[in-house]
């Protein structure tokens, strides 16, 4: 009775795997044989919980129940989350465009279902983070990938977007500034160029705004400054520390908001409530996230000097976010490689570029300096003493 | 420039909306409006979080850190759940096919994301959880709805099942024992037939045991009993108390762990860390559970005895999850008006039968009975007082 085969994978299933949790699981199995393995691998904050959340939070769970939300968010942390568009960036949002979501991989499958069909095709520019490219696969969305590069600073441009729409129309664009993984910034005129074009053209403009907050000396400028018609998606995963809380919002379109709210009902009913309160708290808790981001400065200004003594090549430039992006040093074949050679040898976890850019990542990596600076301070301490690693 | 309209909502988004969210949204407004209203809308017990996931969750919040964990789970709650199968069926399970999800919500994601593609087949009973047919569709499967009702004891057979598979073939079938909304177990044997035929007919068996552990005088198999080739969703929301985590997780045939585990790491990175550590608790928490479903059976005994009297009819076979399923009164012409009209007129929400049947659904309510069972008893006193609800 049971010669048949057991049901197979479904070919959308098929999409790469996210090589940053590969390596991540991988430190944290070395990790947990006692190893003193430093993690480069992942945009994870290494800040503890910022007091103001720990005290709420604690708080809320004294008073003993926890338990569904509406599916939009809470009432408050939405309202929230709207005042800070008037305190950040001048713009007057209403808190009923305002969706609480799982962390922004909730926001992007919410923002990607509710304004794509299957077949649709939305832009995307590489290197980028590999999560866009999979999600749009895994719902039947054809991702087109727009290559950037140092020749253009790493920056899709609004002409590079209308050269792509007019070989094919395009159904929606997506963009990252503070970009993963080369942490630049689209500077606001060129974000204004992208979304005006977009808006004529017809085309869903989706803004990846995560790592808003974490910029060194450069204006991050808000897609909604230019357009309403945009979808934002945050998080409060990288600036505001709360990576494990799974918790992050998005700015809807007001024809948008009942649509996302009917998906979200049934595919994430709502986001932890424990993590809502959370993350309402974490807006008072500036002078300690501007603690943290100090720390990043000066692991980001001890990168900038040790990768090209390393023998690190085409560095983007790191406007913003917490990483570097670079062109492996010759001598070593394959990022990959090098990054199992890293781990092994020095303990120290990285990126290979393959996640970031299928064509041209096997010879490029990415460093999150988002850990605490003493441990960046001692990974680059150990790379240097990695033959073939110093010029 | 902007005479182009905005973008339009995806076809897909224009799925049913989950209408105990909606009614739980509108109770909760009338909530925070200060009116004294009492939900029997969702599926949500009302028991606080128990005593010792608030200790492990505190003390784990002290020691400051929460991250993303492996896209698979902490490796520690995975053994934990593995552990459990052992225990509760005596079913050996290896921890490495142990997926943690962010609630079934997800689970049932990433299990059609893995199992089907664009265009498959996917069998569910009706009346049922509506997320089954919303997710189903917002993922391009076609949800094919098996109809059961009082002359089947609202049981899927493997009979109807391979009626239906005869009639145009199915790539995959969903069974929930006990079931939403009607709380009816599929009895041991049924479920080994219905397990037996799906896998001899290469059908993806995917098991829903959300409501194990809440079983009234019925015992509660697990399809994992039968064959190690179905996919179970699980959750810690119902037994355990835990909705608002947002934690649950899949036992995973071997092969289709890596396929679930590449698209959970863009899909959701990780399910949130510290309701991973309560979860792990929530194993030890067995009186006080226990406890709460002394109350469960309480206000079960007041519903089943109340809703006759009270002029209901066809009333579902109560055998576990925390719901009553049944025709409204004669002189209600439809049950979303009386849903409002017990809204706004007893302070009383419950589920109209849309939600799980679309046919039949606008003469059927769902009522939980998961809150406190105070309330419960208060809920009925104000339903003997609508006049046209008493016989």
């Amino acid at each position: 009775m049971f010669d048949i085969p057991p049901p197979k994978a479904s070919r959308r299933s098929d999409v790469d795997p996210f090589r940053a949790m590969d390596v991540m699981a991988a430190a944290n199995r070395m990790i947990a044989e006692g190893r003193d393995v430093i993690s480069l691998a992942v945009g994870q904050p290494s800040a503890p919980v910022p007091s103001v959340v720990a005290e709420a939070v604690g708080a809320f769970l004294a008073r003993g129940r926890v338990g569904y939300t509406d599916a939009l968010g809470r009432a408050s942390l939405r309202r929230r989350i709207a005042r800070h568009y008037a305190d950040a960036y001048g713009v007057d949002v209403p808190a009923e465009r305002v969706m609480v979501t799982t962390g922004s991989s909730a926001g992007f499958n919410l923002a990607f279902l509710t304004a794509f069909d299957v077949g649709d095709r939305v832009a995307i520019s590489t290197p980028g983070y590999p999560a866009y490219r999979n999600i749009l696969k895994a719902l039947g969305i054809e991702p087109i990938e727009i290559p950037v590069g140092p020749d253009d600073d790493y920056i899709l441009t609004a002409e590079a977007l209308e050269r792509a729409h007019r070989e094919k129309p395009l159904t929606g664009v997506l963009i990252a500034s503070p970009a993963n993984p080369t942490g630049t910034v689209t500077p606001a005129d060129e974000l204004r160029r992208l979304v005006e074009f977009a808006d004529a053209a017809g085309i869903v403009f989706v803004s990846d705004e995560i790592y808003h907050g974490l910029a060194f000396g450069r204006d991050t400028a808000s897609a909604l400054q230019f357009s309403d018609r945009a979808i934002i998606v945050n998080s409060f995963s990288k600036y505001y520390c709360m990576t494990g809380w799974r918790i992050g919002w998005l700015v809807l379109p007001p024809h948008l908001v009942r649509p996302a709210e009917r998906v979200g009902q049934s595919l994430y009913i709502s986001a932890p409530e424990l993590s809502q309160v959370g993350a309402e708290a974490v807006f008072d808790a500036t002078d300690e996230l501007e603690t943290v981001k100090l720390g990043y400065e000066r692991s980001r200004a001890l990168l900038m000097e040790a990768l090209p003594t390393l023998g690190f090549g085409d560095i983007a430039p790191i406007d913003g976010a917490f990483y570097a992006y670079a062109t492996i040093p010759e001598g070593f074949g394959d990022a990959t490689e090098l990054a199992n050679h890293l781990l092994q040898s020095a303990h120290v976890a990285a990126t290979p570029g393959l996640d970031f850019d299928l064509e041209r990542g096997h010879r490029t990596m990415r460093m999150s300096y988002a850990g605490d600076p003493e441990e960046i301070a001692e990974a680059v301490r150990r790379l240097r003493n990695v033959p073939g690693l110093s010029a």
